[in-house]
This record gives C-alpha cells, sequence and structure tokens, in this order.
C-alpha cells in the first residue's frame, strides 16, 4: 500500500474536534479519516502544559502505531502546547495543528488589526494564538478570554437560547466595549462553532467570526498535495474511536458532527 | 508513632472535595489532615464507571503510602462506583464515602418521602444514590437529574446572579414540577453546595436542601472512635496536594475552602 492510501489521523481531546473532522472531510471526501478523542482524560483546556503534552503524545501514537499519512491535532489546547513535541517524536510524519491555520484566517479576516481570541483557560494561558498571530503580522493588536462555560453549554447541548446568550453577553462584551473595539473574534475551542447563534446576537454584524476548522483543513490539503501524499477518486470512510465511553461519545459527539453517531460504531482505545 | 497519631487521607477528583475537607475539620479539629485532588484527570462525573475506578485506585495509592488512618472519598463519583474496589485494596484501613451518609441524611429529612437527587452525569448514571436511600428506606421515592453545569458555574465562581439562577431554574423546575413534588434536595455533588443561594432562591423555603459533607464528617468521626482512632487533643494541620496546575487548584479551591490556598502550599504529585 502506497502512503497515500493510508488515512489520515485525528486527534482531539474529546468530541469537539468533530467539527474539524467536518470541515476535513468536506475538504477533501476522497480521503480515510481515523478520528480518535481522549474522553478518558478530557478536558484539557484547564490542564497544565506539561500535562497536556504527555497526554497527546500518549493518545496520538495510537493512531500513529495504526500506520497514517498524516496527524491532524484538532484540539486548540493540545495544538498550543504540544505541536512541538509531536513533531520531534513522530516526524516525518506531517502534523497539522489548528493554531496556524485559524490565526492565519484571522489576520486575514481583520480590517481594523484588532483581533479578539475566546479559547480555554490552557489555550489563553499558553498565548499561542498571540504569538501566531505576531509571526505573522506583528502589528495585530490581540485581546484575549478564557470562556470555560462555552465549553460546557456546548457539550449539554444548550447551544442557544437565554442562557447561552447571557453566558456569551458576559464573556464577549467587555472584549468588545473598547473605544477602538476588535473588528474580528477567533473562536479559538472546537466546541464553539455550535455557540455560533448567540455569539452572532450579541456581536451584531460588524463583527467578523473566524474559527480553525476550514482553515486547517486547507492547510492538510495543501501540505499532502505538496508531498504528494492526497488522494485524487474514491469515497473516503470514516472511523472514530474514544479512549471511554462510546455512548457519551455518539450523544455528545452528535452535536459537534452534524450528523447522529451510533454508540456501536465508536471504538473503544484503552490508554 | 501509634495509628491514631496518622493523618486522615482525603481524596477527591479536584477541588470540589474542599467542601468535604472544610466539613471534616469542623467536626475534628484535632486531626492532620492530607487532601489530594486529581486535577491532572479531572472532571470524573462525565467518565466511565471503570476509568473513575482505575483512577481512584492509582491516586488514592499515594495517599495511602503516606502512612495515614483512614480513607476519606469526597468525590461523589467516585464513592459511587469505586468504594468496593478501594475497600478491596487498602482494606483494614477504614473507608469512608460520602454516597451512604448523604442518603441517610435526605431520608432523615424528608417527611413526604419524596427526594430529588442532582449530581454528575456518572453519579445519576450509577444509581448509587437511590440504591443507598432504598437500603436505608425502600418506600422513599428519588428522583435525579444531572446538572454538569452547576459545575462549571462554580469553577468559573459565577456562583450567583441572573446566569447562576437561570441555570438553576431550568434543571430545577422540572423536579419539583410534580402534583407531589419531593420535599427535599440532595445535592450529590462536592461543587453544587457553592451555588445553593440561587438553587434556594429557586426552590423557595419549603424545600430542604441537604448535602454529604456534614454527614460524611459525623460518619468519619464515629468510624474513627470507634476503632479507637480519634484523636483527642491538639490542633490539627491541612496538607494540600494535586496532580496538576497547583495554581489553578488554589485559585479555584479557595471558592471552595472558604479561605484563601496559597498556590506555593499546594504539592504537586506526579501520577
Amino acid at each position: 500500500m502506497s502512503d497515500a492510501a493510508l488515512p489520515i489521523a485525528v486527534f482531539d481531546s474529546g468530541v469537539g474536534g468533530l467539527t474539524v473532522l467536518r470541515a476535513l472531510r468536506a475538504e477533501m471526501p476522497e480521503e480515510d479519516f481515523i478520528y480518535l478523542g481522549d474522553t478518558a482524560r478530557l478536558p484539557y483546556g484547564t490542564k497544565s502544559a506539561d500535562t497536556v503534552c504527555r497526554y497527546a503524545l500518549q493518545a496520538s501514537a495510537l493512531l500513529v502505531d495504526r500506520g497514517v499519512k498524516c496527524l491532524v491535532v484538532a484540539c486548540n489546547t493540545a495544538s498550543s502546547v504540544a505541536l512541538p513535541a509531536l513533531d520531534a517524536r513522530f516526524g516525518p510524519l506531517p502534523v497539522v495543528g489548528v493554531i496556524e491555520p485559524g490565526a492565519s484566517a484571522a489576520v486575514r479576516a481583520s480590517g481594523t488589526v484588532r483581533v479578539a481570541v475566546i479559547a480555554t483557560e490552557g489555550t489563553v494561558r499558553g498565548n499561542a494564538y498571540p504569538r501566531a498571530i505576531a509571526r505573522i503580522r506583528p502589528d495585530v493588536e490581540v485581546i484575549q478570554r478564557a470562556c470555560a462555560l462555552f465549553v460546557s453549554l456546548a457539550e449539554e447541548g444548550w447551544t442557544d437560547g437565554p442562557i447561552a446568550e447571557a453566558v456569551a453577553r458576559r464573556y464577549l462584551e467587555p472584549l468588545f466595549r473598547a473605544e477602538e473595539p476588535p473588528d474580528t473574534l477567533l473562536l479559538g475551542c472546537t466546541h464553539f462553532p455550535a455557540l455560533m447563534a448567540p455569539i452572532r446576537r450579541v456581536l451584531g454584524e460588524r463583527v467578523r467570526i473566524v474559527d480553525s476548522a476550514a482553515t486547517t483543513a486547507e492547510a492538510t490539503d495543501a501540505c499532502l498535495s505538496s508531498l504528494g501524499l492526497r488522494r485524487r477518486s474514491g469515497i473516503g470512510s470514516v472511523h472514530l474511536a474514544a479512549t471511554d465511553g462510546p455512548e457519551r461519545f455518539a450523544r455528545v459527539g452528535s452535536i459537534f458532527s452534524g450528523e447522529p453517531i451510533n454508540p456501536d460504531d465508536v471504538e473503544l482505545l484503552d490508554l
């Protein structure tokens, strides 16, 4: 089997990365995917960089050992702290994170060069987005806020309505209250696109909202193409796996994947 | 050193168990305590029984290996699934969980023999409270609801105000809408006492609210006394440890412990 025939591995701390998987499949419908959610140890967003790094290495190894042609790190927190370690361990296998593509989308979207980033506590603390944005365009002003409750609202399925809107208002209004407010909001966590409706209502139409999923899919496509590893025909498959609780993975994952997931289709992988 | 001189170990998945530690110290101010929050792998509440069991055994071993006279399992989820395994592994060391004491407090409080239990998804799924209540008084009717957002509200420090109240209303009103509603609400998660104010406003004064902390402290006291292991004089100390992020442990833990925690006083234990 040539390397191009191998599947693309997608690693996430849980189910939020299914939004990235969805974008990857839309971009590259010919490819096979194997997705692993490290649900036994989620969330990564509140844990220290060392711990996230160790978890990401262990869980990714389960995917890489099966034979894959590329590793996409869908989790923002893992992308923000573990990418160098994953590169060092699994290289020359290409490893694609969501931070650089997301940062690049935000810079392209912003006319005022003022960008607000919302993410988990771990991603904010690590300053991965401000650093990535500064590497692309150093004059962009970045403000950040951790929005922990967005994660639980999304996982509870309370993605719209008065509670979701009140939470969005409380998190977001202080970010956009400045005299010259940001014109772009970067959703720096895979869970947040599920809350697009209340976020949009709080911000109005003038603020551009970007997330990493679509640009990460484009970046992965470009990377595989440049290496001659893209399949050009056929219809790809998806294999789902989790380190804990296939039932919960299926139930909550359906919120993010955009289609129902059958728990019997979710492989349980022991770490 | 006689066994009575040893500290009491308190194990929790994170910082919520500090509400139980506070009750233990109030009940037994002469005792030394060592508290471990398994923050690297929290939350336990959304994980499967097998995983919670394995985590609880590993983390508790770190405490037991230091020499303790008793193990208090402050985490409701761990108490509900891991107590037999902890007993088997560490016995004859006395192991006290929060389920039986909480169930017994709810039965004593309820006049109508109708009790509502709110907890994490894992605790609800395991039916530990309904089973424990049925063992004490089989005619008590128990209804349950998982309240995942209460955990994140408490950890975010949003313990009162319109958002906390709206979330409490959404979770609790359906439980108390019946023609003959429960007269008692059992807080089956260590995080929930932090939200007492909005819960009380939603339920009014007629519903009794009980939590496991105080009764678990009494049960631990009774257990140690019966074994001749209680200290009867002196002023006890507290040693805090976590498996990840002493800074976050200190910041969020202060919400639950009732007093500020200095991150330098939190030992980092590697699992």
